[in-house]
């Protein structure tokens, strides 16, 4: 019965700024078979090549979720009527130890996906996404509808390293979690080391929407086009907040400007309705560099987005 | 004789870091009765259920507005030559007791509004709209148009309470100050919540052009249809700054992303010249979270946008 | 046995910056029952009559607490294996209302002390601090270690308002709740409002320590004559952080220079020790004022000094 | 032979933060004969009527200019394989003396000149462009493309001052440096002081995209425009960065808002690639009201478009 | 009759953040002749030759002055029932020519001292001080008491350049209106551009207290050796805010650490009590360095320490 | 001769914020063999097992040295005319692989050391010490005087993880490194993990100075102990910034409340002048945590006590 659902506090009982910080105010579970949409911190950015920070976006993500209410106003879906929803913590990691920490996470994330449940995480460094696809998509490839200013698909950093927040998906390629031909990349963007920066991710059949196809397409267009590329299979969105312009996000390791709208990122998402999704997550806010917290509350918000959409799809599978 | 009407200081001479931050840099005046336009702040946030601060609203508007030059670049509206405007100080408050606050403010307005004098306010948390209307609404309803992210049309909160920054329009509807039908409320977004948190506004007749409607309207037909729904009954414009994207207006206590640019906010504004405006406000600015300032210049550009076109309008009905 | 009671995370396992933000990483309890010392928040600052911020005040102390750690440095007291400590949530609050809030306040304060909990409180404005009063000292008076930079003895504000953040204990005085022969306030500074604004604490025998009479004491003379006041009668230990210099502590409502150090005021508190303490607050931690959380640090840090204390005073009352 | 160009660091091998930071992280040069284009910075606000800063805009635009890279996604232009680009360190200036800064810079810039390299400057306030010209445009009349919410054509203040950031172009055009009717100023917006501030600009011929023009034309109807305005005779490119909206660039002493995005700012200066370009500026970056750097980095990022054409235009003209 | 002189707003009926910022919330007078202290602000900055933005201290002073009360809580002395205060505004500036601010400035300031007032002024950089003094001391020489960081009795900078805000007191002595030998400077530190920089203070024979020797000293040593040097004769007192460790006043242009606390300040200024003095000022607050207002604050204290020792100077010599 | 030596830019011709900001506004160099003195900063705080950024604080140390000046005003020591200082860039380093950034460190600091050059170092994180003792003790034990509020003399983290910025010198010990008998550390305080966190030092012998034990010894006695345990042999100082109070230090990574004043701790650097130094650095300056850049100028000036005491050390060892 919904009426038996988690709930978040009732801000006509208890303001916003009161009570414990966790995400959307709901309540704490510690397991994963309570939930059909977990909500997880993956508090870890030792993939980080430049400003690091975004180890601390959990904590600050939650916070500025207070401000979320229950009802989506565009779709009218209502998650915590459809689904349950509860916030399962953090992932643990080790902020000194990289593939350690490749392991805690995926070793978490693979406790979720045994219980059934579905997970909304929020990073994080980009290449938090990477044990969660070893977890989630252990089975068979996924597809990713991907919002990022970078592609990710780099190789190698510092010698021979293969771990790195611009490496994640390429590696996912190469252990066939991800499927590049049902890979869609949206708003990548800002100056690159060379000329063939791209190629891995064009060899390989990724479909790079650029922000400047972006802005010449539209929302619409765009969204069909990401809508074609990964079709009903079973898919991921990976939010990483530098897609947004600086102006809207600008709290994270790598900004680029020229970037989306919050306006625009939102109807993306909204778009995203009725695929076959597996989960999602946001990643790179980033608050050290997050001055008033703005990054956060855009990070909370599309967290929102990710869960409505999230809850339709679990509701239609049912 | 125009060359009489109070002037801002002259930026040439005097710059704009100096001098007594006045809005707009005007002479500062006691008597309403010496204005056709009186500046006015409201340095109180009494009504907010969530993040305060708005109560130094008043005091940075102010001082950003040093900014503001003489005339309008586009309309070529020159406001100090059709009519006589001056700061007025502030209404008086009470930070800890609602009910007298709203009371004092409502005296402050009735003064006004006996002298004859138009008053363009800034605030201060929406609530303080309520009192403006009960001191210039008391004769006969008027029309509003309604730049907000939020309806303000709930009921109660924290058990009975009647009067936030939440509610002012509903309880301006039932004392018979505003006249729904006359109402167009423009921005509306964000999560709600529940289900049926707009039925009040629409079974009164409020027309809602929600920030989707709008970012598919465009501009033009948005002002058409504004200028519909008010007519060329008395109107009250009413400009909260959450209207605007957070990227653009960080500085307040209930944001919502995926809201208006200030280009657009201007353009709206412009498009209201002409009709028969009572008053006008610019709201919920709240400095302790707007970081450099970025909001108060908003709100100071936004009221002189405001100031235009009430002059114009004042002008017009001589 | 000590090894049962709560424990915070281990942070050589969990980092500090990851896991939900509760105070110094306890667990959450509902029942003070469970408890020998409840922390608990009490976002509310409805009797700030200037700068306000303080509800927001327990989630960045409880943000900031992270950083501590189990035992004392110097004491050697460990607290959390003398006596069970957990986090017991935030009182309710009315953020619009004054009297419901300090109904509210009052109400969850009588539930700890009927379950036999000792609060250690973290504010909202001081005038939280009454309604915990009307719980705590229902059966007989209490004395009090005051840390301020104002008495709080002020009468009225806003023409005829008894209740603001400075007039709680004249209030508790006239109820009968705090004795003021055993109440001793230290830090006390900056201009005042009229030559006789202390004549009500001097006439009832409060001891005032003025910040100017403690630099010339120094720490342990202060301590003897605190310790002198209060004796081995029922005593509340009330840490305002305005006590402390805005350079320790910039982040308050009511800043005074020539404040006190951090080093100084935890060695007041150290000094307490031994005291038949019945409860404690930090309060006026406001974070929009907060540029990057030092206040909120501080809070934390004199709230863990305050925890030993307390934590010893139960161990020895046993 | 190109691999003897300078090149920036490897950001593969030695990370972003890491290393002295010089434009965009090449190496420092002393001896203009050795470059193409030399990056210079003029630390120099001295023409600032309102708010100081952009003294401190060479500093932070070369701290940020390390999240370059070496390849424009879009046009693909190598910039460090057509040209010898690196840095010529600052300008030297007088912070106390404005006419003594204006002749130091206009040597310095005669020695690039006359060594045949081509600046690409950082400012400072908009006054340093005078200078510039003096020293580039002596043989004859340049053209301009000029972003900017300003005219910069003022002609007196305080008094009979002649040199402020509010005058270059009327000066610059009285002395025949720069070629009224092969100027177009776009973006040009904001309250001005009198009905006839833009007089001069319109009767000397130049071609004025007020930001509401911009934002009707579109990019590229602009761009169409300002190309037939310069044509193909030796053209500069000054870009003040309150062109853009404060969303985008806070940090700057004049900030108007209803301004550009940062995208349409990208799209703008690409769409010069194949004009007749001599040199090129960034202004008005302010880093004290810059918070977070994000004025910096838009700057850095623009100088890097800036440069991407310039490199082209010297190539072509090879 | 005590009870006409100005006074400042009742906080207990307008609260802190309400009403038009002027200095105290006194009264804004345009004739020095209905004062016997004016409140003056000097806006400008033209002699800094490095960090800008002392410009905007007295806005941002007069902001903060706002929390300031009536009565010494030490000395109680009650400086608006002994004397006329009221706020005179901004002295007139130039911030584009040096020579002709130095002119406004004393002009303005020829107009006070002509009308018998004593000015206590908030600056602007410290070459503020020279005008005042040209203003004030044309007639004999003037004795004072001078707390800083810096000695301020360099000799010329970028060429041959006699005025910045390192040179004050050197062209002070030079033109007869300071007498060295009637001069003490307080907490001098730092680093020196050579060996010999501190000769000419010594030669002319300034007492300069080093911040090690104050240190060493203490409080009430330092204050006898002072008022030892000052005697009886006219005295003025400059308070330069980097006197403070950057702790406390971090908002300044040229920070020393370990400096002055302000409880240290604060003793320093009230021991000058019964000196014979002839004005004060408060320079180098800069708010575009001073992070949430600290350092105006501290201005705005230090301003009302100085009003108290001035306005009982003044009773006194009636 | 002297006058050879690198010497600073001078600030009476190019102001302090103009040119590439050195370290002290030095030359750089590439080759060690060319300096006596060699600045290096080591960016890079991979060991940081809570908040990251000191990875940061090279580039803001060089930044804010900017400030610093040539003679000290105390000990009038002035280091480029005794011998040859200059800045030799960054050490490599390695954000993603731990043990690849030690190797890559150590590296680089045994060509300094096989230069015969003197390494003064910024860091990073606590845990560069380690592989700069690696290169520099190679030969024979060194003794420390360590300032910093942890003893970082823990074992291991998350798991089995022997490397963190909290265990440099338990590792240097093990690695015969670090002579613990030789070994002082000075205002060690703050809550600690476990009664016995500090055993490993007192076995070993070193000689801990808590906070409170020097807040009563006081500066002198302090030294004279700190003198007393090194004794002449070669001595290596440690300066981690948070052993100052986060009122003076705020952008650190672990801060701790109650700790030194700046005054103090340049006090304790200038009473080391004499010994036998080999080396020094100052560590965890934090930027992104430093609000305002005053950390950095913290760091910096410590820098130039240490090089004022490190450069006589070489001069009196010729």
């Amino acid at each position: 019965m919904p009426h038996d659902y988690p709930q978040p506090l009732d801000a006509a009982e208890i303001p916003r700024f009161a009570g414990i910080p966790s995400f959307m105010r709901l309540p704490i579970f510690e397991d994963p078979a309570q939930l059909d949409i977990a909500l997880v911190g993956v508090p870890w950015d030792g993939g980080t090549t430049n400003r690091a920070g975004a180890r601390h976006g959990p904590r600050e993500v939650r916070n500025q979720s207070s401000l979320m209410r229950k009802v989506h106003h565009v779709s009218r879906i209502a998650p915590y009527d459809l689904v349950r929803v509860g916030d399962l913590g953090d992932a643990p990691v080790n902020p000194i130890d990289l593939l350690d920490a490749l392991k805690r996470i995926e070793g978490f994330y693979r406790r979720i996906h045994a219980a059934g449940a579905v997970p909304l995480s929020v990073g994080g460094d980009h290449l938090v996404t990477l044990p969660i696809f070893r977890a989630l998509a252990a089975e068979r490839p996924i597809g990713m509808v991907h919002f990022d200013a970078h592609s990710d698909t780099n190789d190698r950093y510092f010698g021979d390293n293969p771990y790195t927040h611009g490496t994640p998906f390429r590696r996912a390629i190469e252990e066939g979690l991800l499927d590049p031909r049902r890979t869609v990349q949206i708003g990548i963007r800002g100056s690159v080391y060379s000329a063939d920066d791209e190629a891995f991710a064009e060899e390989c059949g990724i479909r790079v929407i650029h922000m400047e196809e972006f802005a010449a397409l539209g929302v619409e267009a765009t969204l069909a086009e990401a809508r074609r590329v990964v079709g009903d299979g079973p898919t991921y969105v990976s939010f990483d907040v530098d897609v947004l312009d600086p102006a809207f996000a600008p709290g994270t390791g790598t900004p680029e400007i020229g970037g989306m709208t919050t306006l625009q990122a939102q109807h993306m998402v909204r778009g995203l309705q009725g695929l076959n999704l597996v989960g999602a997550d946001v990643v790179e806010v980033s608050p050290p560099f997050d001055l008033g917290g703005a990054t956060a509350l855009v990070g909370a918000t599309m967290m929102f987005e990710l869960l409505c959409i999230l809850a339709d799809a679990l509701a239609q599978r049912r």
